[in-house]
């Protein structure tokens, strides 16, 4: 198996749109955008010079790789009508298993691990988990995340599920809690750059070893005094539980 | 009342260590470190050459201003000690009320905004939140602030109340997802460092405006069937209760 040089996207949702662009500016050719809304996947298509599809019969044969960037609920459908197509089918998925795709010949994994709301996503920096079904396949994967990335590693399927929890842990959670600071300042006409730095450093620190051991604040101190008057503090009473409900898993590491 | 160029710090932990290394660099006199275990206030105050103290009969009454850099339950018994000083009486302490000083003739808060653990800390990002009892007393400590710091703010102490609750959540409370995080790696055989990019990027994104505007994952987008499946992954039932109560929060959004 050659390297990927010939790429199809299926999908117009926020992976496809920057995963696309990312592989054109590297070089990589995509020859087709499939997306069911005729106007989404002409806009797609256009920006990295690809013809726009809507319909499976329309798929090129001989593209290198067939990605998908659609629902994870959609893969095992859309990977149905690629059973005929002569490239590696690999979806991008964090939590859905490679062996979805096992009807196909040769399939696997490439599954970027970041967070793809809109603003500009700057692959180089970007993890890509890759697998494949084969060694070759893998390789092949690779090699190709390896143009976009620094960050290229092989896991499982059943490590990628956990890395998948851990990940909407340590970003969709986090960012919630973000948010409920950025409600609470609101509320009290504080102004929300204040708490700025300490986000950033918070992040900065959770990269130098275990977390764990960076640990600050009233719970972990068991400050209880504190604890109750923040508790007494927080007007919402489900954002009172979870501060009780985080207090008490802290504590009790 | 004139500028504070001589300080005495009263306190031996990470608050004290950081903020009278901080003033003696930014050209601040540090009278006295005061610290009830003669070693550590004689290590606290070398560094900063002032006068280890170990007795409060033994404080300068000279001072322009003495900084309690000590637990929020002591704040009011040490600030007994200072009734007949002639300079500012100051807590650091971010829950506690400025009220609680109102014995001391001139009072107020210096509240630094960082977790102090461990590393180095730059004071010139670090936000200093101020609040005095008269309106020179509040600037006295805000133009010492400006010494260390671009980021000082005048607060009330309820807004601080608030803040430090948003400050509890923004670094204590992530700082343990991302403890679970790297948890769940280390179990699986993950590298952490595949996290890295993401944690810092959820950071970022969280000082562009409101992060409730960049909430992504399962919860947000309704998407069940994952999260029944990342409840299943997790094997620790206080992780996987957690995982279900933040879901429920986002998705009551």
């Amino acid at each position: 198996m050659g390297s990927i040089k010939k790429v199809a996207i299926l999908g117009t949702g926020n992976v496809a749109w920057h995963l696309s662009f990312a592989l054109f500016k590297a070089g990589i050719e995509i020859v087709q955008v499939f997306g069911r809304n005729e106007e989404r996947a002409k806009k797609y298509a256009q920006r990295v010079l690809a013809e726009p599809i809507s319909h499976y019969n329309n798929l090129v044969e001989d593209a290198d790789a067939y990605l998908l960037c659609i629902n994870d609920t959609n893969i095992a459908e859309v990977a149905s009508y690629l059973k005929n197509v002569g490239g590696i089918v690999a979806h991008t998925s964090g939590s859905v298993p490679m062996e979805v795709l096992k009807d196909n010949s040769d399939y696997g994994v490439f599954y970027p691990l970041q967070t793809f709301k809109d603003s500009e996503v700057n692959f180089e920096n970007v993890p890509i988990l890759c697998e494949g079904n084969s060694g070759p396949t893998e390789a092949a994967l690779m090699s190709l995340a390896f143009e976009l990335s620094q960050r290229v590693y092989s896991i499982t399927s059943a490590q990628r599920q956990k890395l998948h929890v851990a990940a909407v842990i340590a970003n969709n959670f986090t960012n919630f809690l973000f948010a409920k600071a950025f409600a609470l300042c609101q509320e009290n006409n504080i102004p929300f750059e204040i708490l700025h730095p300490l986000i950033v450093e918070t992040a900065r620190k959770a990269t130098l070893g275990n977390p764990a051991d960076y640990q600050t604040g009233p719970a972990v101190r068991h400050d209880e005094a504190t604890i109750v008057k923040h508790l007494e503090l927080l007007e919402d009473p489900a954002l009172r539980e979870l501060y009780a409900s985080i207090t008490k898993n802290i504590q009790a590491e």
